[in-house]
């Protein structure tokens, strides 16, 4: 059932003759860098579907295997195709394959659960044990084909402009993280404002904020957090940011903490101006243990925070697509940049450099 | 309206006439100990409650001050009267007070907010900023008689014992605990069976956990806990019991976990143990900062945390009360010791050796 | 400590100066129709707050009681000042009150629920069983002073307009409904776009609805519901509005209805369009007992349904001034008139005819 | 890859010889009774699991197809084998089966659901649209082997007695009324002691209820009902069990309603009954539409209402399993008779009389 490189599927259309190869960005040795080569394209198994990549955006997390630092080593076993953001379209499909057709626009979840488990069998499939990801634990988006089971394939309505789409994945984690939170009707401060930041800014304002405020160690962040619709951002650096933020806030603080940066200095300033009986959803992820004042920054507090890891599947989904469809999310700020494949190396230059904020790589 | 020493309140019965002083359990002095002294009673405002104390529970806290801790010594300012858990009956009623009867039975919660901030009018008063405790921060219940707000005095059912009814102020810890966790249908991890502990694994069989089990330090503790319903107790220096827990568990790890003894290993090892998915109450106080792997035990879990401070006023209460009278609880293996108020070096030394659970003074 | 006509509270300032008599909107026979008359002003308590009402909107219950419908006859009993929402500024405080100024800006909220039951004490006075309320009850708003409780009495933010501070009854209703069924992310239908469900629809959008559609039996609402934020207003009379409806919301329905007519057929029909699995807040009473199909509208759909009385003390008044401070909340084209309190009759009369949304009388 | 009579599929085991034709329960024609019927083995797709059925339980919506009533004709398309609740061992597996092995004990979940549309992949497909029910839309369970879809099936725990897992049907319900209203900590009343309201009974008690109230018309369940844990339970003849039970809930009423019996006088009264702001899962189904005064029954009171179906596909199954493995849950005086399959017409017989709870049918 499955193709082989040069292999036609029974279900290709006219159009859809494949080549034998494809380029694509790999990590070959446990080293800084990736090397744009030539391989035979992904094989599908019966419930797959094969994905022709049009776009792809690039994730701090491609980064860090770019850079080859200490937890790329320990988690990434070269060699490997990397890239885990990106759209789409069907180019074959598995013979079990029912309800796409060759041709049609998809995104992709990229977290692959085992869907057995209770907590896959429960709505939890996004927290499944064995989840395996695209571009770290197995072949990733950053090539001209993927193969990708049919159940992860998200079906991308006509409105939805190609850009966003490619960036559906980090965009699922603000949304993730705002709806857990809930923020509706709520005063919220986001910690962090890199391209999942702020991209929450954006989300909780549709999702119903009444006031979002954001804090950054980067000036330039700021400006474009305010675009994004941040009532007020904050550089992280000022001693009295907490203090000016509480007085935008009843003098209490704010409702909700999205906490989006994995700094241990956010994570625990955050906490300290979050008020009393608020909630914090915590998605950046610190590289190491840290040291938290549980008792004052928790438990006095009252304090409920939620451990966000990548999206509900496929509640996020339906919620994420709904915002966009209905125009209440504008990512044109965040998409900063638009590289063919083969600059790879000036994208990730950039992002180190911290001047992009989101950068779409263009396979078509 | 105020009441002094050797006054008569208008609303005085026959049976009430009050003394002009009692004894009282003081931290006279900022170092370790209390006194036994006789004070003036209480002055009551228009809207206080005089109590005569029949029966009062002695907490960890209690402990701490006696000891004169380093928190004690930041949070404390003798002369004061301590003891915060307690009932009693009505002796003395403010002039605006509606709704009591000399002689009635009550009991009290202790923190006393200010009612007028936004928590406070939004049913979160037990977290409000202005929280002040009594024999904490003011004058508390080891001595024959209290003034509390009227608000704060909590009338008690006939059917509820009087050692039950003297520490529905730990029980509420309990009590709210496992509500905001949610334990119904769900298997339950406890780590610290000191009294709350005990308390709440009581609790939690009576509110729908279908297993509840105990972690502790202390060997002595374990066979208590399965007295109280645990269905299995761990010795925490036993290497393998989250290892045993899981495979109780399905294999996946308690779905709650109720951090009860404010150790940082068993805040660790409890979030460990927790199942993806899971829901964790921390109740007990880290007395310094801790180091916590946030992104392994929080974020990848997508664990939700709740910070639990005092009882909700006054849904806690209508839920303990609930249960009591229903005979969902049985305190009796806690409370292992009732002494008088002059036996109140004993009872901390019993304390301290670990070998008491609860222990209550008789004041009548 | 109760003040009569011609006195002089204690607290009174020097521009305070009270009159002896005041105008005051009355229902004095049991027959359609108001009186205006000059009478005393209210007494106030130990713990009352005397208010000079500056303005004061006109609700549809004032119509059911100028008209005597059979409701009315069975609920009111005349002589008594009719009108619940308004605003205006401290006259005289209770000796008790604390925490007010003479001349501070002000709102109230007009059940006033007992505060000892088990309701009020956890958070649910709004549903407490002996709620009285101002206006049908107990003399109302629509004169020159009214007595309020203190813990009814609401501190206006310096940059609430007086017009939106008069409407905060319904415009609580309104919040209460939307924050109740949970909008945030989704699509949402209002069935009746009168007052409350003109404002829905404003409020829907602010806690971020990403759709919302509005449904009325008059034509001239339409249009106002699209200026407020209704992607789309349906007219009832077209049979085909629900298939409509359905395929702009995904060809299933919207996520949530609210029902703000009481009217059977909007209940049976917001039903029917609601998706599987929504949550339906039902706010409109129906005069009389309805026919509904249990089993295809609630059981078969697994819909969740909300009966909303009045707003959550006081939960929904910090939501609406935060909404109303931070400009999220737009009810210029629901106040469609402004009139002197002599103009009473006039203002029925629009009311009646439908060609008014909201009428404010203003009293200064 | 489909099985025909006779076939033996290629993972059949040594002992897995499967017989050429069936008995069969079946309804032939459009009128009253079921044929006892040898009929060919069910085909099963590569995806489908052939299970031998051992036991399966005798449902109302069975009574309501053997007499062919109303709903019956209107519902079901003969010929078609019934049934819906049973559990029994793997006999077959499709191609694609992945870990299942024969003669492993199994259960399923009856109602079928498209696994495609958004409510099915947002953990509501027990309300999806598209639902196909085993025994009323396709060919059932009371047979000597049944095709269920893989994803149907319920793997056994070893500790989980046939006969409670015949009825995971109708227990699932109870568990999903009980798990959607919430009953821990809380006073519950259930309408309806039919076989399904008799286990909610017993669900609620080990939910965490802190007392359990039931009310039906037939004098014979009272005793039942109050072996299963109810703490008294009122014959719906008599005019003063509301205010008793108001009497047992501190004056208020219950907390919690579950409607199992379908009754328009059971839904008024349980609803008129329910304390304000209380919550009530309808279960049992109305055959036609029915008067309800919303107003007074659901808006003022602030009530919470659930419309329940069927069971949540796979969180009900979960919650049940570990009830029943944790012996929580005690069925045995429910499952009144257990009868040979040839027995139908007495066991019909018995349950139209009303003198049986639960008949389950021995296929073994």
């Amino acid at each position: 059932m499955a193709i082989h490189t040069g292999e036609r599927p029974h279900t290709g259309g006219a159009g859809s003759k494949l080549p034998g190869v494809m380029p694509a960005l790999r990590k070959v040795a446990p080293q800084a860098g990736f090397a744009l080569q030539e391989i035979p394209l992904p094989q599908i198994g019966a419930t797959d579907i094969l994905i022709r990549v049009q776009m792809a955006g690039i994730c701090g997390t491609d980064l860090h295997i770019y850079e080859w630092d200490r937890w790329a080593q320990h988690r990434v076993h070269p060699p490997i195709t990397v890239g885990h953001e990106f759209m789409g379209t069907v180019a074959a499909l598995g013979a079990e394959v029912e309800g796409f057709t060759i041709d049609e626009r998809v995104s992709a979840e990229g977290h692959i659960a085992c869907g057995k488990c209770a907590l896959c069998r429960t709505g939890e499939a996004h927290i499944c044990n064995e989840l395996r990801v695209i571009g770290v634990d197995r072949d990733g988006a950053f090539a001209h084909y993927i193969a990708m089971p049919q159940q992860n394939v998200w079906k991308l309505a006509a409105t939805i402009p190609d850009q966003y789409a490619a960036v559906f994945d980090p965009l699922g984690n603000a949304v993730h993280s705002v709806m857990t939170a809930g923020v509706s009707g709520k005063t919220v401060l986001i910690t962090g404002a890199g391209a999942i930041g702020l991209m929450a800014i954006n989300v909780a304002r549709a999702a119903g904020a009444v006031s979002v405020f954001a804090v950054d160690v980067r000036p330039e962040k700021l400006e474009l957090a305010k675009r994004l619709g941040a009532d007020e951002a904050f550089i992280a650096a000022d001693p009295s940011w907490i203090e000016k933020l509480r007085s935008r806030t009843d003098g209490v603080g704010p409702d909700v903490l999205l906490e989006m940066s994995g700094s241990a200095a956010a994570i625990e300033q955050g906490l300290t101006a979050l008020r009393n009986g608020g909630h914090a959803a915590l998605l950046g992820l610190p590289p190491e243990k840290i040291r938290l004042d549980v008792a004052e920054s928790i438990i006095f507090k009252g304090v409920t925070l939620y451990g966000i890891h990548g999206r509900r599947m496929f509640e996020t989904w339906y919620q994420m697509q709904r915002m966009v469809k209905n125009r209440r999310i504008d990512l044109k700020p965040i998409i900063t940049h638009v590289l063919p494949l083969e600059s790879f190396d000036e994208a990730f230059g950039l992002l180190k450099a911290g001047t992009a904020a989101k950068i779409i790589l263009d396979l078509r």
